[in-house]
């Protein structure tokens, strides 16, 4: 949909021209991050944008797998040190040969050349495993969704696109739980923007209502001011709450309710559009789910975007 | 064979310890590249020396090239880009995910993980292609068989080990001509050593007479000194002759005909060996065939392994 999507000049921009603006996206198998991903490269266009997985990077295909002490979320089931060097070459514009896992074969096939356009989207189990990953990035993202609700979207995805059964996805999902802990985990440390979309437990929403957003804003770049526009009142679909991550520091929470009016959510996507100081409409494609439509999500995706055209 | 192979210190090297010695091997289809290759890296020992092949930066396999208006000898038929990238990261040290080719179904496979070794040995069609890929080698080298010779060769390899009839490498080898000297030929320009193996047309030695070796050694890199050795009768089976080559640079010329007898040929591989200063004894496995012994190839991998080890 390239006319929908942003079209923007980076003239006048510091950042040298052949340097994509590089956003990690990292969190657990079926945290939402295909999703995610797939609604920024819509709303930057194809031809900006270059999306790619790093779970691509497994050492071993299915059948070598099962010989060993590991899942794939372990670092050493993983060629790291190449995806290290890979995303460092992406970061400085050049082009990779990038391996290929395939998912429903379970297969390393052939690999895919892959040349980074002006943003590179990197989603995966461990995009920011290593410190030598993390200073790839301009903007990093942890998904966060809580445990139930994973579980959900994961047996859903693997039955219908992956060939498993429930039970194999629910025993898959306990044997992987300790690496899940030790390897996915402290990545959301790491991140700029972490991200957790899940219903609000102390209301009652009808069952169409879409899941609510709390993302936490660390200060660790440069996010738009929503002080001034959104009050802390947390009786308020739409909040900004100065908190204390897990570790103490100070972090913005903005809480995006799943039963937030239209007017509200325009008001936000104003304000956040209006600080990216881009001269595109908003984009279009923004919250749009398989099934419905995501306030929630789209203010995520937007927020995203904007710190993307920031970081550019 | 580990302990055959040349255990030779490095300390005293001024060469930064984690960046190996790369050589190239450069030729057409079936030239000889892969039997020299194999020589030097039982010599070198296999924990000691990495060898790869650059076909296997093919960007398209078997069935795709049908339809495509050029043959595997083409750059555009090639990753060239990622061939330089590679051997940069290769040269400087570090590993990378190499692409694999398989010549015995067409197809692109599943890439394979190469760490880099002391030595690294480079082989295939275009390895001298481009600026970037020559400036990681520290010696290079191109094949360069009369062409009467190499169609043999070429039609019994590729009959016997990829299935192919007489009438197929014939017509192929007819198609990719004109690529050929486009292509692979210009290479021979950039190398350090030409080698070339091929009977010699005045003489009428019996039919197991081994091919004799005539190698130019350019004055690019520093080779053993044999002019105290040898003389320049062309009429001796083994003579150094200084000349120009086909654009005129002096060169000289090592010529070891296949009717040179043990006695001198051991004098100038002890000649070239001395010169190495390597304490070990030399090499047992030089000068092997599949079917036999050939001093002038025995002479031929130890000049390279000298020259291997002096760029050490």
């Amino acid at each position: 949909m390239p006319d929908k999507a942003i079209r923007i000049s980076r003239a006048g921009s510091d950042r040298s021209a052949d340097r994509p603006v590089m956003l990690a996206i990292a969190g657990d198998s079926a945290a939402g991050k295909t999703t995610l991903t797939r609604g920024l490269v819509e709303a930057l266009g194809a031809d900006q944008a270059t999306a790619i997985c790093v779970d691509d990077y497994h050492r071993y295909d299915r059948e070598e797998r099962k010989g060993l002490p590991f899942t794939p979320l372990h670092p050493d089931c993983n060629y790291i040190s190449i995806m290290e060097q890979h995303l460092q070459l992406l970061a400085t514009g050049q082009p990779i040969l990038k391996p290929v896992y395939d998912h429903a074969t379970g297969l390393l096939a052939r690999p895919e050349l892959i040349e980074p356009r002006r943003y590179v989207i990197v989603e995966g189990l461990l995009p920011l495993h290593s410190k030598l990953t993390r200073a790839c990035f301009d903007v990093t993202v942890y998904l966060d969704p809580p445990e139930d609700i994973r579980r959900e979207w994961k047996v859903r995805r693997d039955t219908a696109k992956r060939g498993y059964t429930n039970e194999q996805v629910l025993a898959e999902l306990e044997r992987r739980e300790p690496e899940s802990i030790a390897h996915i985990h402290p990545q959301r440390a790491h991140a700029d923007i972490v991200v957790r979309f899940a219903p609000i437990t102390t209301r009652r929403d009808p069952p169409d209502t879409p899941l609510s957003a709390e993302l936490l804003l660390r200060p660790t770049i440069r996010h738009p001011d929503l002080s001034s526009v959104l009050g802390h009142d947390d009786q308020h679909a739409l909040h900004l709450k100065m908190m204390r991550d897990e570790i103490g520091r100070p972090v913005d929470a903005l809480h995006v309710h799943g039963y937030v009016d239209r007017e509200d959510s325009e008001m936000v996507q104003k304000a956040i559009w209006g600080d990216a100081g881009v001269e595109a409409p908003l984009p279009a494609t923004l919250g749009m789910l398989d099934v419905g439509h995501s306030y929630p999500l789209a203010i995520t995706q937007l927020l995203l975007l904007r710190n993307l055209l920031a970081a550019g």
